[in-house]
């Protein structure tokens, strides 16, 4: 087992939810279960095990509940679940969540298009999930991620200050933390720092994760850059799943495998055994063997000598 | 045209040498000259044009001569070429080149299985090619960079002390730059930074270009990291050719295009279109028509809104 009062990152598994919602394929119920333990057993201790949405709009979703409850059979792994809106999140707190997370788009015009909502009715809609918990579940944890962060496929720029203006609006609304997500992969290392202080700056030790995409290569240095201004938590996907996959056999998410790879190299804890990730993949790949799974240090093996900085106690 | 006096790195081309020399096709000559052009008319103000090497060893660079020749016709471009030794430095300067660049390797197993020399001897042989060009050529400048400086396939880990030492060495011999070479992929942005700033103590003004690799998809991420060291000169290839390739699809240099748009958004001036950059990529594709190019953002596009730090006055 692992120290984990020791460990300098917590690396949040979001592939279970961002991965598998995005492709084809279905991944049975017990593929699932097993993939997820497969992820705790090498050391990940935050997982997005689901989307609470409707199986009509996302079938890969509809076993949402059964996968949260068997991952809470998992002691001390933080179990989270998608909710866009208070009927999801009743359902995910009914299912025995640890904490909910809420996208909520800084681009008017994604916020529309993905859940048909302006953002100032997705403000609302934060409220009601805190009210909600407040009154039914005053442990869960509420994070709402603000989407489009670093631009947005249809309206292009996104404003800095409204990307602060809406983390200020969700934290005023009861959200316990906000994070930056580049739903588009348009993020770079600048506006990286540049952004995540101002979110500091804004809204203190509410300041959440940062859910980088690796569409334009550029995953891991944003992901340094974000290490470098401060930011802790980070969400990724194994085999680098899910986003908006554009280049053939690369990925929309940042690869859990290479993330793990580049903090353990630097000597930055993550808590996670490399070899046991790289193990995860298995029962992932059978559950979805029609998928392609992406990550460059499973494919070329670790540096002859390297050593991980998190250190396992047998 | 660009003002290349507003230039805030220098974006080094090596796919003409470390790209081609790596893979099966053999480029004509002309296809080779067309791409050189294209990559001039993007910007590009330094490019590794060939390796002179025996052709029996390296039939892909059978012709360098000649493609130093071409390239020296483009006003303002450095010409460089990879020598290994003495001969070639004769050869290179004899056809013309501004700039060689000698690999010595930091890792005494690889120096040995790359040039079949000691490091002693490949410091003996750069004080040689030094006396050669001060007799014959003074103004070429001499590149001796540090390869396996981040750790080595054969030995494993390369002491860092014995890395700066060896950079101190070739400076000694007279070369007038150093820079740092991850050959490998090896390399993390820790060890790159706590590198680089060693580099720069030990020798100065004299520290050089790093030249970097993406084998584990660290590429950009360490870019950044040498970069925020102060390092302002880079090494990349097109389409990422190069290397040791071992991901399917993925490659082992750096992309140039990848990086080209990371400093761009961060605002960091290459003097680089990309536009044109992306142009340069059909010359080189229908030279080696049966080669994979690599790039995300060539195969993702740039971010709606896009625009370039460095402009361009037509």
């Amino acid at each position: 087992m692992i120290n984990t009062a020791a460990v300098d990152v917590l690396i949040s598994e979001v592939g279970p939810r961002d991965g598998l919602q995005s492709i084809k394929s279905i991944m049975p119920t017990f593929a699932k279960n097993a993939w997820v333990d497969a992820l705790y057993q090498a050391g990940v201790r935050e997982i997005e095990v689901a989307s609470f949405v409707p199986a009509k709009l996302l079938p890969q979703m509809a076993d949402a509940a059964e996968v949260v409850r068997h991952a809470k059979t998992l002691a001390g792994l933080t179990v989270m679940a998608l909710v866009p809106n208070l009927k999801g999140a009743e359902a995910a707190i009914a299912a025995g969540v640890h904490k909910v997370t809420i996208p909520v788009s800084a681009s008017a015009a994604h916020s529309l298009a993905n859940v048909r909502k302006t953002r100032e009715e997705m403000i609302q809609e934060v409220a009601k999930i805190v009210q909600f918990r407040n009154e039914y579940a005053p442990s869960v944890k509420i994070e709402a991620g603000i989407a489009t962060a670093f631009g947005c496929t249809i309206q292009g720029l996104v404003s800095e200050d409204e990307v602060i203006w809406m983390a200020e609006q969700v934290v005023s609304a009861g959200a316990d933390e906000s994070g930056l997500s580049d739903t588009t992969g348009y993020a770079n290392p600048a506006q990286i720092k540049r952004l995540f202080r101002r979110l500091k700056a804004a809204i203190g030790s509410k300041a959440g994760a940062a859910h980088l995409h690796n569409t334009r290569g550029l995953g891991l240095a944003n992901c340094l850059a974000a290490y470098e201004e401060g930011v802790t938590s980070f969400d990724s996907s194994m085999g680098g799943l899910g986003g908006c996959p554009y280049a053939p056999g690369a990925s929309g998410n940042v690869v859990t495998e290479d993330l793990v790879f580049m903090f353990e190299a630097m000597g930055v804890k993550t808590g996670i055994n490399l070899d046991l990730l790289f193990e995860a993949r298995k029962p992932l790949q059978a559950g979805i063997p029609n998928e392609m799974l992406y990550g460059m240090v499973p494919e070329a093996g670790v540096p002859k000598g390297f050593e991980l900085t998190s250190k396992w106690e047998v």
